[in-house]
């Protein structure tokens, strides 16, 4: 079975102005790596309406899944519903299920259910809510689209819940082998073996430790008896050199 | 004088599989903000020649600078040059002047410069080598796009290189203020503050410490005699309530 395939939008200017390092890319990854999901592609856009409709317009008629993360707060900078119901064409309103939600959460804390609060009950129409098991205040699912909050405890709150109903693919595995040899000594066998094994993705990741080169060769695929083979194979061609 | 605009391509499978998380795009954000250079965006794809021309000409027609990390080591997955070749129409070689820089760093080190070594040689014609003082391989800088190692420390030596040479603008900068209250107790007044200063952009971070919430709130611009009016009004605006 074909893996199927994701891309993830990050919303907001904090990540661009250097203010804040996304955590919330490498996370997904990892989880849909787990789930036989190809991550394609990430982009990283600002608070800026039209900068998120033209590359979610863009990712979501390219790829299975699109995940974003961040702008669906209480706050004037929180821009990614409207965003989102204006890329599906699609109108926007406060919801009454997530009113009655988000209602009940700030009675039970005692605070104030206030206009800014009920901005996060808006969710486009024809969208699915997605649970928020930490602060309540919903993601969403619209087509193929999942949006999520920024704060990565919330995020990955949010990956928890979506990722089991969505179909995977086989998982995508991967074995690497750590040399004490410079990548530009391993290059030549390891092209080889690459040219060897088509089906399956390697990739060479150098790094330096204690003034000495090394470098990290890894082998990729979803065919777990290909990838031992060609273990295998490194291994044998790395130990006549 | 407005500020110049740039874009961040990052290019690795190695991100998109979760096996390394990017932080050059984090290093460059905040070097570029300080340099009054504005980031608009940033992406990440795979070690793919037409997922990265396609990115690249979408980005370096957009914006005035493009950065790009990664892939251009000497295994057969380091396929940014021919790409960035490809990107621009343009024949690529081992250049002479690239040959002899890397000839002699192996030869200090008593290891052979082979084949493989020989591939980070090979620039797009037309380019201007971006010096590596870490492992002296070559970035490069053609048109408006720079082209930079993805191993952080080699990364950032040649941002510093590439820095002082482009214009930057008036400095971006920012105040933020920390207040123990939730996002949405605060969402109104810096709603409100938001729209009396338009020139100046203005975002809320929330977090949670020892189980309550508190809120960032940052204003963003270059005057800093209007960032201080507005914080000083923030401050007023949150000190009433």
């Amino acid at each position: 079975m074909a893996n199927p395939t994701a891309a993830m939008l990050v919303i907001g200017d904090e990540i661009l102005s250097g203010r804040t390092r996304d955590g919330n890319t490498h996370y997904l990854a990892g989880q849909l790596t787990q789930h036989g999901i190809r991550l394609m592609e990430a982009r990283v856009v600002a608070d800026d309406q039209p900068a998120i409709v033209e590359a979610l317009n863009a990712l979501r008629t390219r790829w299975d899944h699109v995940f974003t993360s961040g702008g669906i707060g209480p706050t004037h900078d929180d821009i990614t519903a409207d965003a989102i119901a204006a890329a599906f064409g699609v109108g926007i309103s406060h919801r009454a299920d997530a009113m009655a939600l988000l209602q009940a959460h700030y009675d039970r804390a005692g605070l104030e259910f206030n206009e800014a609060r009920q901005r996060m009950a808006r969710i486009p129409d024809g969208a699915t809510l997605i649970d928020n098991p930490v602060s309540t205040a919903p993601g969403f699912t619209i087509g193929n689209v999942h949006v999520m909050a920024g704060v990565p405890n919330i995020f990955q709150a949010m990956v928890a819940s979506v990722l089991p109903q969505l179909t995977g693919g086989d998982p995508l595995l991967s074995q690497s082998l750590r040399v004490n040899r410079g990548e530009g000594d391993i290059a030549t066998l390891f092209g080889a073996l690459a040219a060897e094994f088509p089906d399956l993705s390697m990739g060479s990741y150098p790094f330096i430790q204690n003034g000495a080169h090394g470098t990290n060769l890894v082998i990729r695929g979803t065919d777990p008896g290909r990838i031992d083979a060609a273990m295998t194979r490194l291994c044998a061609l790395v130990g006549q050199e």
